[in-house]
């Protein structure tokens, strides 16, 4: 009889369990096809219709490019946290975290300075954010073309005392522009590295764009220890293929490169954080954000003030619609993600310090184009249930949700095992701008902007509301 | 016997056919899921990495803008032969056509003359596509302004001896930025006439465009018989925005508007025609286009000088990768899509005329987009038979096939019976840019404009070897 009885009560309970699931399953399937629709779709319009991204936008982008330690990010700094406040936001603050201070300069030249048929001929470049200075006269010496390092490698001894030229492009046959830029980029990321290690005395990169255009395009090289420090350059893809020419037709070309960059000490800087509280579950956190820093070309519109404005714009959605999410929604302004990635690491840190329950984190830092989906990195049931939700997204073409790289900055949660989320818009355009001067905010479109905030506003929403 | 032979026999005879059906169909399948996906990637990295259409849009924008009519629209009817004939099409031919000759005229001003707080202010404008003009020192009237027909013709009396200014903005709200502009663009095709109908002396119209802008955008209106000829202006949205302000301010304000432009006789032009003879069933064609002309701002570059390059890129993918259609594939260059439609309705009336055998025509006009689908008008059989290859254009997120308009060109010959079908880009940024001066090379993004050629090369291939 007690096994008996205790069978009857265990399927009883499991049945009671079960039942509770599935009406709760039921009751949010409801909520979701009544309600959740219509209130995607009172976004949608409201963020199209009375949008304030792009005037953000205009605004952030006033102070200049926002490079980490720059005066420029000490005042966007304070215009976050000032906008914020006025948005009405719940505990606006600042994480204080210090960050790399690396200076461009007054001078970055380079020349081709002996070409029998052209004589001397500048060339397009800027120093690689990170690479140290030429001495005062430059560096002057021969140039020699490589695809790869493996072909670097293979030069062996006739590297020596040259100016490394990368110049493989990226692969415009990929149909996602963030596939061709991973293809290329290692020759900016290490390519000084490379060249240092076969003795080469400055590294000149193929800017990462598959755009033809006179504006070299800058990023984060690296240096490794125990390898020599050379300087290293980006160069402008037409001024790539015209010295790729040259090099074809006369064989011994020799370049003179200044760069007058240095790394000053780390400097003061913050992430700025804001809420709206949850109403139910406050200490229950998603997180929406992008970075504030920039690098120091253009005034990095769409890498990454887009992704900022559009983090705002979320919550001044969500507040401007009276809605009320249960848990905690908290736009993040991260600081220091092209150099350093010291807010991310700093908000994450601070997060696991004080075991912050964080259940979902979403990150907006792939330009202010048209929202295209969401890329996830979590388990496979919190994907499902993302996936599941898709049909939200479908009337603004967002509803390409799958298993990818969320974003830099909240890389950092992820590893802590937050669920990472990406917004992921049209890719098309983003290396059009990227990291040069190309990149202000006439490059942005309005619609496309105020879409990718509704996108994000629908999605943090729904995860307020049903947990993940 | 007999009827039991018959029945045998005919019984026979429909597994015959059933079993010939099903092993079509089988075959068919597997073509698709073998072959057509190869084929499909193969085109789109052709295009993508190997592409030519944002050369020839260079080329062909290089002429100017191509108003119906005008040099440049001969010049570049010419370049159309000339660069067909170079890409080794088939069959290169024009189909002459008289075409409306409407000229801008060396005048266009508009100003504000009696402000109280502003003195004289000049109106950025332009004249509407088929204005009159006005008397050559102007039309100077009391402006009224209106967001509707409904509240003109409410205004009666009141509206005599004045300009009408029609200010009802695109609904920014809308998803599909078409839809928006279809709520709006009454006001530009018929404003005149109904501005006339209460006794107006000229009509001034909101540009057609969400964007706030200091340039007008131009486009197509109206006369009607038995009603006075007005003249007609586009205004920007900003100059609107101001007129509206000074209107609510002063309550009486008056504007002085000069026009130039005249309506000369029709002119002679001509759609451009150029094929792949099909291998099979060279009498089956599947006609690929865009339309020539464009209006007077800008160079037209994504309307349609997009549609026009991407369609002769279609062929020239095909060639380029050694594709033999078994049916005929033709790109037309249609004349006067803008201001007369003379190109398409020449087109459709040969093709009656002849019984030419159309099994689809296709056209691009939507902007030189990433393209997200395609717009089809067929009957149920055919649509679904399209919606099937939908996977086909999934990697490059063009599967959003669906019932709609195709275009304008082809209107005629989708109304004789002929599927239509017109390629679907993202919408947001078109209206940024259509009938104004910023529509030039510089709003074109090459690989969107390479994805939108391959998705209709796809299509063109898998139509013209299946049928439709």
């Amino acid at each position: 009889m007690r096994s008996k009885k205790f069978f009857i009560s265990g399927f009883t309970s499991i049945s009671i369990l079960l039942i509770l699931a599935l009406s709760r399953k039921t009751m949010a399937q409801a909520n979701d096809t009544e309600s959740y629709a219509d209130i995607a779709k009172e976004i949608t319009r409201t963020a199209l219709a009375e949008g304030q991204a792009y005037r953000l936008l205009a605004e952030l982008t006033s102070y200049g490019p926002r490079l980490s330690g720059s005066p420029q990010a000490a005042a966007a700094v304070e215009w976050s946290r000032q906008t914020m406040t006025k948005l009405g936001f719940d505990n606006v603050r600042l994480q204080e975290v210090m960050v790399p201070h690396w200076v461009r300069g007054p001078i970055e030249e380079a020349a081709i300075i002996n070409s029998s048929t052209m004589g001397t001929t500048p060339l397009t470049v800027c120093a690689l954010g990170g690479s140290i200075a030429t001495p005062e006269m430059g560096v002057v010496a021969e140039v020699v073309e490589v695809k790869s390092f493996e072909e670097l490698k293979a030069l062996g001894k006739k590297a020596e005392g040259k100016i490394i030229f990368f110049n493989r492009p990226m692969d415009a046959s990929k149909i996602n522009a963030f596939e061709a830029y991973g293809g290329a980029v290692n020759q900016r990321g290490s390519g000084a590295i490379e060249a240092a290690k076969v003795g080469g005395v400055a590294a000149l990169v193929r800017s990462m764009t598959t755009r033809l255009d006179d504006v070299p395009h800058t990023g984060s090289m690296g240096h490794q220890d125990g390898v020599p420090k050379i300087p290293a350059a980006a160069i402008s893809t037409m001024d790539a293929n015209l010295l790729s020419r040259i090099i074809t037709q006369e064989k011994t070309v020799r370049v003179r490169l200044k760069l007058a960059c240095q790394t000053l000490p780390d400097a003061p800087s913050a992430n700025i954080l804001g809420e709206i509280t949850g109403a139910d579950r406050p200490e229950e956190i998603i997180v929406v954000g992008g970075h504030l820093d920039s690098w120091d070309k253009g005034t990095g519109a769409h890498d990454d003030a887009a992704g900022c404005v559009q983090s705002l714009e979320v919550l001044r959605l969500l507040k401007a619609l009276n809605l009320k999410p249960k848990r905690t929604i908290r736009a993040v302004m991260f600081i220091n993600e092209e150099n350093g990635l010291r807010g991310g690491i700093e908000y994450a840190r601070r997060a696991s310090e004080s075991n912050a329950k964080h259940i979902a984190a979403i990150e907006a830092d792939r330009g202010g184009f048209a929202p295209r989906g969401f890329s996830v990195e979590a388990d496979s049931t919190r994907f499902a249930r993302l996936a599941n939700w898709a049909y939200l997204f479908k009337e603004i073409g967002a509803d390409n949700i799958f298993r990818g790289g969320s974003g830099a900055d909240i890389s950092v949660l992820v590893r802590q095992g937050v669920p990472g989320i990406g917004l992921v818009p049209e890719s098309h355009r983003y290396f059009d701008f990227h990291h040069s001067d190309n990149d202000v905010i006439a490059g942005v479109n309005e619609r496309e902007l105020n879409l990718g905030a509704a996108a994000m506003a629908i999605l943090c929403y729904v995860i307020a509301q049903e947990g993940l």
